[in-house]
Order: structure tokens, then C-alpha cells, then sequence
């Protein structure tokens, strides 16, 4: 009982902290249906100076940072994006009303990562003063690559095998020939996904800062303009992805039940797979507290960035009201509300 | 004498500040030809700021304040919101050349008030160290939407009014199922307006950012972020607003030459009215000297950004040319370039 | 031996600061195909506020400084502009595959100066704690409107020579009425430049900031805004010059390999040039070590900004792939890029 009163206080007080409070209003200009925009470029250029700060923030880290401390998260990062697909193609993808196709291409978003959302969880630890590894931001893209790639590759498959054995009943032969083929193109196409995901705004802005703050010294620019933006940039980020989740919930109202009771599970059902796989980092390499949490808020988040275009372009079959409609109506929103929780489970399980 | 020299010499002085010299930076280039420009997206995305921190402002201000002191000023800012429009309705909507209903929008243009230009005087104020309410943003909505609202109200009656003129003598028969129906509609139009302008991005900016001053705790982004970047954020929209001045003046010369009349004294007339309205404030709850200049400027300023598309939405027969050119070419400047004078005025009549 | 060993690792050294960086990890991303880009209306507001800044610096430091320093720096500027022109006009624009029209036009745009250029070599020289005179800022139009002008008229007069020639040719008699009247077209044509040039978006933001900066007191928002923001906006801009450099370059493969030879080694040659006349500024007026840097900075920038637009309003008939191509996508990093040897050959040459 102690336990809900401290997180239900925790969650409260977290309300009206910038960071949170900026989402909510958000959503509240865009239910009392106001006119209120921020303008398209300024939101890619804030989205792009919060990448370059979190990636630039993690290689300069990196730089200080022993091997084995830093390979552990990430692996288990990779494994946490790839376990999300896996989990959304037992359940979403098999519930009435969802195709396969929609139900991979959700849950490649959900196993994605929101870098707004991970900013959201990095400011909310720093209000705390709680600490974490610098180099978290350097864990974003083993996360999201490998999620984004599982669930492609899913989706291609099941549409291969579909096709297959449509042709089978077509002309009743069996098309071995196209199976045979199957190895070779699947290898293209990881290859294809991992170029055009690496080439996207997002992943490029933060590789680049990670190269940034790995090979050169930007420390003095990172100082004196990055890091004192950051803060305020994201409570404006914030506003817009209020507004856009209350906007894109609406489409879900055109799409299977079964989406709006993924977009509110899942998010938390992931975060507590992040925190589990971040637990065991600690043990293994003494992952800090704030490390588990900001793995926890990655693993609950979903891409709302770089993710969409991404699977737009593999996946035109998949119908993105679902998929963008619940990832940013549903999940992005859930994922932020919930960063609270998963500071409040980290105190009480590992100690701040 | 020793009064005109003084306010003479306060003005000359202001002139070099930024805020002015930013203005009449704006006005040079124009004049000249030049092809600056700042981009609309960032335009926009300037103002937005502005009005969220002069909101948060208010709203962390409304928490310490005490009812009374609030509700004194607000009222009035109300009252002189109405009382301009009437002034405009019997003075410019009755002389030569300019249709009533142009005379109204202009009117309410003039009655409604500019965040640039509150803000200008904000900042004027600071550099001065002239103490004012810091809840004083918060009277923004009120005199802006009593004025917007009076003049669309005033507009549409007069329409009708005409409209069933015309049907009296069209068929010879008074249609008074017609003016029965009126105080229905009129209802529904308040109803309308309000709805339409507090929807309005200005407005929905500037509440957003007041209920996250009062219901939430966004000091540390506000002190980190809103509030360093103001002045210099201030400085490039004066630029602008310079720029827009010199642009729209010349479309002056299209219409008649009660709007430029009314363009040059409106501003100080109606200030001088906010001013009146702040020194019997400053008897009944001891509203600041600050808190009466800000006043006169709100009261002198004409709307600029939220105004006139709810004008062009309400009032579609107006004529636009002649109410934007009005306020925006003269209203807003001489609103602007007269701040130092209300400051004057308030050193002489209420000291600081 | 030494002193290459010095250039060598000042060069290096350079490499992995803010500036040229950003610049390095621009051309990165475009080299390996990346959609990441800054939107346009971000772009130019950036520019917009680093040449109101160098401008307003420029103009506050003209205040206190004595007239003959300003003007042997400032002549000196005008003469290397025209003098690289001179230079082009006798080399590439008689190599093989180069039309005059085009040499000329590449060649005024390596005499005009590049102002995310100049920026850069400010905040490298401020990082390395290099003085230089606060009024250099004043010199930019100096050296960027007598290149353009000269290599327009250069341009024009070469076209009407030919014209003239061919109606010659084509009628068998001398249009002397033609020629007659060149001197008052010229007369016109220098003075369309001017004002053409002068309402460029580019200098009249650096015009506005000198006026600021000598008639107004800007000194307030000079310090909390335009001066903290500027390193930050110019590593933006820098990721940007580098992704817009690899995109020209490719351009380069379709015209004459003249104008690689030419992009390669004239911004060395120019930055020498105006290393030389800064000397001599140096022997003259003690002319400073940092003023010697930014006047070869200026000299072998060549103008991305404002030049281009102004070329192909001026010369239509040039190929903008030529001109475009080779300066922003050669001469503007290799510009960039030199700023450690010229501060490496003022340390040896006067000292710092």
C-alpha cells in the first residue's frame, strides 16, 4: 500500500513539473481545439539540436567510459528492441481486426525509440538530481535499429509466405524457387533497413553527435549552447507532441479496439522489460539507478520521429492510421506520463 | 516647459535602446528597399514564445496574488477595451469616406491589444528598473476580448439593421420575425467570437502559458529559457514588426484619410484613457507606476497577430486594407515609439 | 622543416574544435547519403543573426575607434576584392572549357566574402584567444561589394565587346552609337549593383547591425543574446555549409576541370593576398595579428549567401553550376579549412 501512495505522490508531483506539465497543456490546446501551432521547421530544428545534444552528450561520455560497462546496456538494448517485436507479433498481430502486416509495423514503432521521450526522461532525472551514465544517449540506436529491423523483416516475410502460398493454391505447384531465393533477399533487405534508418534525420543527427563528441571537442559549444537549450526546447517539443497525440488519438477511433488496448499496456509492459534487462546491467556492471530508469523510459517509448517515414517507406501495405495513431496518440504520451513510475520502481528496487 | 523637455529627452533617450532602435531599424530598411526578411515560420514561432513567457509570468505571479489587486485592474482593462470601441464607433465609423462597418474593425483592432508591443513596454520597463505587476499579462485577454468582441457585435447589429432596412423598403413591410430572432443570434455570435478567440494561436499561447504558471511549477525552465531568450527574441520581432509598419503604411494610401487621422491619435487618446484607468487602480489597490504604463500601452497598442483574422473571419465584408494598414502601418508603431511618454507621465503623476 | 611540423598540428589541432568539426561532420552525413537537413527558414534566420551580430559588433566597436585605423583596413579590403577579380579575369576565365561571362561570375564570388566564413574564423580566433579589432565586421561590404561590382561590369562590358563584334560581323559597319553611349550605361549599371547589393538580405543585415551598433546603444541584448548564441548557431550552420558543400561539389563533374584547379588553390592564393595587405595595414597603422587572420579569411572566402542571387540576377547568362559549384562546394570549405594555417603564418610572421 506504501509502495502506491509513494509512486501515486510521485506521479502527482511529477504533473507539475515543466516537462510534464508542457505535455499535458499540449494536450489541452488540442482538446479545447485551439488554433495554437508551432511551425513545421521549427520543430524538425528543435528535434535536431535535442539529437545532436543527446548524441554529443553520450560520445563525449564515451569517451571516459570503460568497454565492458558500455557493451552490456547496449547489448541489452538491442535484445529489449527485439523482444518487443517478438512480443507484439504474439499478441497484437493475432487479435480480431489487425493484420499482420499493421500489427508488425505498430509494434516496430513501439520497440522503437522516442528521442523526445528519452529527452523527457533524461530532464525529469536531472530535476531530481538523480545521476546516470553519460553515454546513455549511445544505447538510442541499438534499441531502435534493432527493433525497426525485426519487425520489417517479420512483416516481409509473413507478406513472402502469404504470396507463396497464394500462388500455391493459384497454379497448384509449389514455389520453390521463390523460397530458395529467400536467404539472399532477406540479407538485402537488413541491409536495405539499416541504410535507410541510418540515413534518416533522427539516427543521423545523433550519430553525428555521437562522432561529434567521440572524435572531436565540442565540449565548449556543448556548454554554452546545447545544454542550456536543451531544457527549454523540450518543453516546447513537449507542447507539440501533446497536441499531436490528442490529434492522432482521434484516428484511432477508425481503427480495431485492439490498438487502443495495446497503445495503453504496452508502453508499460515494455518499460518494466527495460527496467528488468537494466536490473540486470547493474548487477552484472553496476548500471546506475538513472540508467535503469532511462532504459526503462526507451524501452517504453515509441518512435515518433525517425520510426514512421521509416516503415511508410518498407511497409506501404501497413495502414498508418493504426500504426502512427497508436504509437503517437497512444503510446508516445503513456510512455512520458509514465517516466514517474519507473523512477518511483527504480528507488524502491535498486536504490537512488 | 520643463514637462515637455523632460518627456522630449525621456524619448530621445529611448530611441537608442534596443527595443526602438530595433523598430526603427526595422522602418530604415524597409524604407530602403531592403529584401531582410525573417523567415514566417520563425516569425511565428517568436511570437509564440514571447506570449508563453509573458503568460507564465502572469500565471506564477497570480499564485502570490492577492484577489482584489487582480480583479480591480482586470475590470478596467475590460472597460477600456469597450469604451475604445465606442469611442471608434461614434468618432472614425462616422466620418468621410469610411463605411461602418470598416470603422468597427478598425476600431476593435485598436481596442484589442498587441503582445509585441506589451511586451516592448515590459522590457522598456525592466531596463529602467520600473517595478510592475507581475501578473499584469494576465489583463492582456481582457481587454483584448472585450474590445474584439464589442466591435463584431456592433458590425453584425448594424448589418442587420441595414439588412432589414433594406427588406422594409424592398417589400414595402417591417420583417420583425427577423429583428424577434436578434437577441438569440446575437447570443450565439458572442458565443462565437469568444470561442473563436481564445482559440486563436495568441490567445490559446498566452493562456496555455498562464495555467502553466498557476497550476504547475515551470520556474526552472521559465528563469533557463523563457526569460533570457526574451530580449533578444523582442529584438528581432521589432525588426519585423518595423519592417511590416512600413509595408502596410503604404497601403494607407488607398483608403481615406480619416484612418490615418484616426492612426496617429487613437493610440495616444486611447492610452491616455488606460492611463486614467490605472492611476484609479493605483487609488483603489495601489496598482504599481509599472503596472499603469503597461496599462497605456496595452490600452495604445493595436492587435497585430490574433486580431485581424478574427476580423477577416467575422467580419468577411470589411475591408482589410484599411483596418490592418491602420493598425499595423501607424497604430502599432506609435503605440510603440509612445511608451517612453506614458513613462514620462507616470514619473510626473504618480512618481516611481 | 619546423614550421610545417607547426602548421601541420595547429591544422590538426583545429580539426577537432567546434567550428571545423561541425563543418567536417556535415560533409560526413551528405557523404554517406543522409536525409538530414536544418529546414530552410531555420537556415536563413541563423545567417539573419550572425550578421546582425557581426554587424552590431563591428558598429559598437567603430564608436571608439579612430578613423585611420578603420580606413587603411577598410581601403585595403576593396583593393584585395578587386584584385581578385583582376586575377580571375587573367587566369581561369581564359582556361580551357571556361566561357569570360562564367570565369568572371566564379571569379566575383571568390572576391565577395562568405559570412558563416568569416564567423568561423571569429570563433576560432576567440577560442585560441587571439585579439582582433571589433570593427573588422565593417570591412565585409568593403571587399564583397567592390568584387561583385567589378566582376559585373567586367562581365557586362565583355558581352556588349562581343555583341558589338558580332553586329560588326553581321552588317559589315561599326556600331559606334553603341559604345558611345557605355560610359552612362555603365555609370547605371554600377549603381543598379549597389543598390541591388546593398538591399541583399545578406548586407542589409549587416548594415542594420552597423547602424545599430554606431547610432543606437544595443550593448544589453547585444551581450545576453546575439554574443552567447553565436558560437552555437554558427556550429549549426557549419553542418550545414559542409552537407551543402558535398552536394556542390557534385555539380563540379559537369563543367570544366579548370574550375577545380581554380577552387582548389585560390582561396590559398586570395587568403595569401590579403594576408600581405594586412601586413601592410599591420606596418601602417598596427594593424592587429587576429585583424591580419580575418582580412586572409575574408580574402579567400568566397560568398555563399548573398553573391549567387545577386550573379544570377546580374548575369543570367552564366552557369550557375560553374559559378555555385565551385565556390560553395570548393571554395568555402578549403576557405574554412585554412583558417589554422593563417593563424599559424601570423604567429610567424608579426606574432600574436
Amino acid at each position: 500500500m506504501d509502495i502506491i501512495i509513494t509512486i501515486a505522490s510521485t506521479v502527482l508531483e511529477q504533473m507539475q513539473k515543466p516537462t510534464l506539465a508542457f505535455l499535458i497543456a499540449g494536450m489541452m490546446l488540442a482538446a479545447l481545439g485551439s488554433k495554437f501551432e508551432i511551425p513545421d521547421p521549427v520543430y524538425k530544428f528543435i528535434v535536431i539540436v535535442l539529437l545532436l545534444k543527446v548524441g554529443m552528450g553520450a560520445g563525449i561520455s564515451i569517451r571516459q567510459a570503460d568497454l565492458f560497462s558500455l557493451v552490456v546496456p547496449a547489448i541489452g538494448a538491442a535484445v529489449v528492441g527485439i523482444t518487443i517485436v517478438l512480443i507484439g507479433s504474439r499478441t497484437l498481430a493475432r487479435l480480431k481486426g489487425v493484420s499482420q502486416v499493421d500489427g508488425l509495423a505498430t509494434a516496430g514503432l513501439f520497440g522503437a525509440v522516442s528521442a523526445s521521450t528519452l529527452a523527457a526522461g533524461m530532464a525529469i532525472l536531472d530535476d531530481e538530481g538523480i545521476a546516470y551514465e553519460g553515454f546513455i544517449g549511445a544505447l538510442y540506436p541499438f534499441m531502435d535499429i534493432a527493433a525497426l529491423v525485426t519487425a520489417i523483416v517479420l512483416a516481409k516475410m509473413a507478406t513472402a509466405r502469404k504470396a507463396a502460398a497464394g500462388n500455391t493454391m493459384a497454379d497448384g505447384t509449389m514455389t520453390l524457387g521463390g523460397s530458395g531465393k529467400a536467404p539472399i533477399a532477406e540479407a538485402g533487405l537488413v541491409r536495405g533497413i539499416l541504410v535507410e534508418t541510418f540515413r534518416s534525420p533522427a539516427i543521423s543527427a545523433l550519430i553525428a553527435g555521437l562522432a561529434l563528441g567521440v572524435l572531436a571537442k565540442p565540449d565548449s559549444v556543448f556548454d554554452s549552447f546545447y545544454e542550456p537549450l536543451f531544457r527549454g526546447l523540450l518543453s516546447i517539443l513537449m507542447l507539440i507532441m501533446g497536441m499531436e497525440a490528442w490529434a492522432r488519438f482521434a484516428e484511432l477511433r477508425k481503427v480495431a479496439h485492439a490498438y487502443i488496448l495495446y497503445g495503453i499496456t504496452a508502453p508499460i509492459i515494455h518499460g518494466m522489460l527495460g527496467f528488468g534487462v537494466g536490473v540486470i546491467a547493474h548487477e552484472l556492471t553496476g548500471f546506475s539507478a538513472g540508467g535503469i530508469v532511462l532504459l526503462s523510459v526507451m524501452a517504453a517509448s515509441s518512435s515518433d520521429i525517425s520510426g514512421p517515414p521509416t516503415m511508410r517507406a518498407a511497409l506501404p501495405e501497413a495502414n498508418s492510421s493504426a500504426y502512427v495513431g497508436t504509437s503517437t496518440g497512444l503510446g508516445t504520451p503513456i510512455a512520458i506520463l509514465s517516466i514517474p513510475l519507473f523512477i518511483a520502481l527504480a528507488e524502491i528496487v535498486v536504490g537512488t
